[in-house]
């Protein structure tokens, strides 16, 4: 008996969903059950594992609309999950959406959303396979859960990292949070830096890379940086049982014009250090697999940071000096 | 760079999560990687069909902690999406869970919740897999996508019904709208009546009667009943391209005493029609499948309300006139 009137209707919100979803992929065809009936279904790659992740964004909490387009808000939203498929090293298949908006939410706004969500997943061949949208009171929630599949022997854990495994970053940490501030604090400046603004806007998933480490079987250990370095690095090593030392002049940080370095709050290593949101790969290398990395995996950078030692804890070599690391990147209940 | 306060932490609601969920089963003898990666691993049973739901609560939309008690809502959480599975058939095996609270939100709530949902996923032998845990600004939001299985040729679709089979529910319909009427409006009296507020607190999801309606061939369509009869026959009938009639009389409605009925808004039969989130299922029976269905499936009383009809669009018989029956339940973008 509820009262008939919205500007978006959860059946207008489904047709476009499906509209926009049409591409056909290799994905796409093992779908047995599409949206529309009340569970999706779809085969599996016979000797495969599943993969299930779920990530999700809060209005006021992870993004702000002061700085966030729908297009960018939906292309992330997907892009957070991608991540932890290719932090096991494994292939991204399908996804689903929960959407909980305010009434004044208009049209523009989903449709936006789903376009940078499907511009994504199209890159990605992913595909859409069911959702519920809702109501809220006030804020925007926005949760999306990944599935994805991987062999059994090539899946990649936090766990499997050894004394003397070197540990190797992806890309550069640090300009997400670099980004965030210029947005937050100086808008201006910010729309003069989309390279960094994109790092939190648009981050990229590392799926391809993940997924060499992982079939190669280069990788004893993976995590995708989430939450900053330091975090995500006791994350690794606590599975591991393991200790790490880094070097602070290794981690590859973003260029920063001197102008702007001026106005950040932190040197730039504590970003990279702490940042969080980059959403690059984390990765442990045991000596004897040391050669057959490459320098850059399909084009994408790989740098070496520090080694894992036996001794527990994590530490920092800055300026020929040693000090413990902190864990002091996000933590999801408390930012 | 974030602050480090906060009542509870993400690492502890983990550490209680794997504290309350260590319960062995099947399901859980074929998770590969448990929650502590950056995905969930698990083996697929070979030659089934992967299903995949997931369903919200919104705080101050779908419910509120005037009347729902963290176990209560815990429960109902995975509830609405077990039911998803019933409605296609399945059997459903793991879930993930998102929680966005607000910060003065306390370890007392968290602990119920998980009680609540952990409680309802061993009655049904499934397994948390996985889940994000965040802050909100002010709202709890309560995300889960359920993981179910089923054979390929025994999924039962929304689509499927045909013109001269009858049309079945379980249970009863109403309970739950009328039981939330009560604890909105007369919240002393709704202490009184806990077989109505139950149905809106704690539904039971009908995972046991779909899958025997499936497996055993008899319905050739289902969904479940969470919008509203008129709503929910409205989608089976457009999904399989016909038309219904039902008979008003044979709706099975619950025992309300005469006192508690002259409070409600609606007569019984339009809580019936249109109260929504009931989790019965509603399914259709071929006529030569008929003598094979059972008056009840284990326990769970099934009722015949109605046929379908080659003519499109839905009609009710009430007190000897035929009428149009509206779409008058749930939209879940409009409550």
């Amino acid at each position: 008996m509820p009262s008939r009137s919205a500007l978006v209707t959860e059946a207008q919100i489904i047709r476009r969903i499906h509209l926009l979803s049409s591409k056909a992929s290799p994905s796409s065809h093992r779908v047995i059950l599409p949206q529309g009936d009340d569970a999706a279904a779809f085969r599996v790659r016979p000797g495969f594992l599943m993969l299930v992740s779920t990530d999700a964004l809060v209005e006021g909490i992870h993004f702000s609309l002061m700085y966030f387009s729908p297009e960018e808000l939906g292309w992330k939203a997907l892009a957070v999950n991608l991540s932890d498929i290719a932090a096991v090293g494994g292939t991204p298949l399908y996804f689903t959406t929960t959407l909980a908006l305010p009434k004044t939410i208009d049209r523009t706004f989903v449709n936006g959303f789903y376009r940078g969500i499907l511009q994504l997943a199209n890159m990605h061949d992913v595909v859409l396979i069911g959702g519920d949208t809702c109501s809220s009171q006030k804020d925007i929630f926005v949760d999306v859960t990944i599935l994805g599949d991987v062999k059994p022997n090539k899946v990649l854990r936090r766990a499997g990292a050894k004394p003397g495994d070197s540990i190797f970053v992806t890309g550069e940490l640090g300009g997400s949070a670099i980004g965030l501030e210029l947005l937050t604090n100086y808008p201006g400046i910010a729309r003069r830096e989309p390279l960094l603004t994109g790092r939190h806007l648009r981050p990229v998933p590392r799926c391809e890379s993940g997924r060499f480490l992982a079939e190669n079987r280069i990788a004893s250990s993976m995590i995708d940086v989430s939450d900053g370095l330091s975090t995500d690095l006791h994350h690794l090593c606590e599975q591991s049982s393991v200790g790490a030392i880094i070097e602070a002049d290794k981690i590859p940080l973003p260029r920063v014009n001197s102008k702007t370095a001026r106005l950040l709050t932190h040197d730039l290593v504590n970003y990279g250090l702490n940042g969080g949101e980059d959403y690059e790969l984390l990765f442990t290398v045991p000596p004897s697999m040391r050669p057959t990395l490459p320098r850059d995996i399909f084009g994408l950078q790989v740098h070496e940071i520090g080694q894992i030692t036996r001794r527990s804890g994590c530490r920092i070599q800055q300026s020929g000096r040693m000090r413990k690391l902190l864990p002091a990147g996000f933590d999801h209940f408390e930012w």
